[in-house]
């Protein structure tokens, strides 16, 4: 019995893990190796290995456990996973996933696999896939199981039950029951507890809650998603534009779709697109793709500083210390604007923070920019003083305390600004405020050199 | 009824928000808002209001809704609130909470508030909440449930669906049931799905699968919670260290600590320590010093390029246009840095990297770093060569393929090496790593201007 317990501390003793064994090339080895192991762990090292090496274990696993596994995996490392496959057992594999799985699977294929695969499916679960695929990307209606069981509010207790053991093996889950009307629109829900824990001749329109959440086929996959997440729920029934009940999202798939969406925001962040796939799968020239055309934009972006600098040559030809300074004031303006753009993104993506908090933001960002920038202002003014003097030591602390202010209010509303006009917030990258607070930090700072100076 | 559906075309209609109405102070209007909204919506516009303001419409909510919005808000929100309601009530809510979330708002209170209203819970809730509060932090054993349902393997279908009548009630869940021998030992588990769709003479044993999740009291929250997401499992059963049941962690408790591991993440790559509280109801003092230490660790590391700089004084002198392409030279070096280390961390988070892959995660980075150094090489060259001369373009282009190597491997290796110590790789945040390529950029920069323009 494989009984796998998570515990505080982990063994010291080094385990020898799945791609070692396939160096190694000792089917046995691996066959022992996949016997000891959980599914999840199993899926994990799938991810990990070579995407060529990853066919051989899988074929040894057992049928039950291999669609267990595969389960398990990304469409995008199911797909590659597939290619590696003889044909009988990929039809096999295909007929035997949820509808909801098998859909978002079939994305990822190539067209012409796709179709090939679809037509030798069961008349049934081809319907229920199509049916999914005719749903816009990244809707609720790709997202939901259409293999949904409904009760009615006049059935009794014991009604229900019947017609759960007759019908719920198939469903994608009995924990959450929708309750419907005679023309299928949602009434109701109550949970398999409820009804457990019911007296047998209870009705169920009792026990249903007639407050139930609920979307719409056409809603946003991350909304429901996060639906699923505020108001605690296990499912959530799906509906089309006349209320009548199609399918129901169940929490797992809602948290897969919240860590894509975090990873998308993590790697906006960080200036470069999303990988879309695990990171030691995706091939390097795909790493380099996602990151190009970000650091092109960022290098032009950059050139706007090299003018600032020329514009104001002559000053740097006068006081050559000044150029000593550059770095530090706009690598801190830099810090201060990713601060505040890190925290208005991610208070927007969890809901947090709305548009209309835009001047609420703003004012809370530039009240932080000025006490921060006073700070590092009154901290960097003795070191400098000693270093090149107290008049550049006044320029470059002053300059500290406008900057961090302009740059925690560049870095708190273009975030909000990119969502008003219906961007991803999370464009207003790290890398990209970094940009444009250099810029605007670099005027600021030769300005108050003239100034001072009398340049 | 109430019944809210999400919508793919949310109403254009601008809908008027809590703070309006309590800025109106019209608790008629106040009231007739909370009627026909529901409790996700109540509470995100609680969090929205300043803390003062919140009692108000807390206190018109009906016992049940109050409850419901109660148990959605954050502990630390909770707390806040419980200060601006009479002591009866905020006993009746304490009591009525589950013990896990009871837990939870404990560790935010006083000291003195905690043990007061400890002490006038009943007898039992009082002895889950105590035995809650005696595992470490961050375990498993402060987020689980210690009202567990459990069977036994020798219990018919029937025996099993009676016990749940009979105490299924108070369990935190009862769609996960951990089967236990007669010494309370987990030796296997099933879905209430399986319990109800079984024959009813069929032994719990026969059904039970034995390969069953588990982690213990003191794992770590977040391995736990991730280990639910990854096995897509409603809830794990939770055991001592000799083996014994002892509570259960549901996927919604999972699914809020993984958003909170999430934000922490986010807070760290951007320099800042996590809030740990909704962005608007912190206070500004609080943004601020989660700030103002790292700025401060910036500023030093800054500190560094002055000194460079200095030492490559006369090169200065001799060539100023050399200063024109430092911001451009270390702001990619910056963006090439921070798209590594917000790959490597945000992979390492979700487990797509463990520690053994150090090697090929340098190879990988090391390799996109120079392919992506080459391409802006190519790109700077011509602009450059007409701005300042081919010997300039020449160096700031071999700089670039240099500097966007090193970042690559710098922001890729120090969240491993910062794992490696254990710490949070996310400290090896975008603002650290730029600090440090921004140093060692500079030295190559004018270590080649030396070499070509013999200074």
């Amino acid at each position: 019995m494989t009984r796998p317990t998570l515990s505080g501390t982990p063994d010291s003793v080094p385990t020898v893990g799945l791609p070692d064994l396939l160096e190694s090339g000792d089917l046995d080895l691996i066959d022992r190796w996949l016997a000891q192991a959980d599914v999840v762990e199993i899926a994990d090292e799938m991810v990990r290995l070579p995407r060529e090496q990853r066919a051989v274990p899988f074929r040894l696993l057992g049928k039950d456990r291999a669609l267990e596994v595969f389960e398990l995996l990304d469409p995008s490392v199911q797909q590659e996973l597939l290619e590696g496959l003889r044909e009988t057992n990929v039809r096999q594999l295909f007929e035997e996933m949820d509808p909801d799985d098998r859909a978002r699977l079939t994305e990822e294929m190539p067209a012409k696999v796709a179709t090939r695969l679809l037509a030798g499916l069961s008349a049934n679960e081809r319907r229920l896939t199509s049916t999914l695929l005719g749903y816009p990307e990244d809707s609720a209606g790709r997202l939901m199981s259409p293999e949904v069981v409904s009760l009615r509010a006049a059935m009794t207790v014991v009604q229900a039950l019947d017609r759960l053991r007759r019908i719920g093996r198939s469903a994608e889950t009995i924990y959450a029951l929708p309750v419907t009307d005679d023309r299928r629109r949602l009434v109701g829900a109550l949970g398999l507890r409820d009804l457990v824990l019911a007296e047998p001749d209870t009705l169920v329109g009792e026990l249903m809650d007639t407050e139930v959440y609920s979307a719409r086929v056409d809603a946003d996959q991350e909304e429901a998603a996060r639906l699923i997440r505020e108001a605690d729920l296990l499912a959530l029934p799906i509906v089309d534009t006349e209320d009548r009940l199609v399918g129901i999202v169940t929490v797992d798939d809602a948290m897969e779709v919240l860590e894509e969406e975090d990873t998308e925001d993590v790697a906006r962040a960080g200036g470069a697109e999303p990988l879309r796939r695990p990171y030691l799968s995706t091939s390097i020239v795909q790493v380099g793709r996602s990151r190009v055309l970000w650091l092109i934009v960022f290098l032009i972006a950059g050139f706007i500083t090299v003018n600032v600098l020329a514009v104001f040559r002559s000053a740097l030809d006068d006081v050559v210390v000044l150029a000593f300074f550059v770095p530090l004031v706009i690598g801190t303006a830099g810090s201060t604007g990713a601060q505040s753009a890190t925290t208005i993104t991610r208070a927007l993506a969890v809901g947090e923070v709305r548009l209309e908090d835009l001047g609420r933001v703003a004012l809370r960002e530039a009240t932080t920019g000025i006490a921060l920038g006073a700070i590092l202002g009154a901290l960097a003014f003795v070191p400098i003083a000693l270093l090149s003097g107290a008049d550049i030591a006044a320029i470059v602390s002053a300059t500290l305390l406008l900057v961090c202010t302009l740059a925690a209010l560049i870095g708190s509303t273009l975030p909000l600004a990119a969502k008003r006009v219906g961007a991803d917030p999370a464009v207003m990258s790290v890398p990209l405020i970094t940009a444009l607070v250099d810029a605007s930090g670099l005027v600021v700072y030769f300005l108050i050199a003239r100034a001072v100076l009398g340049i």
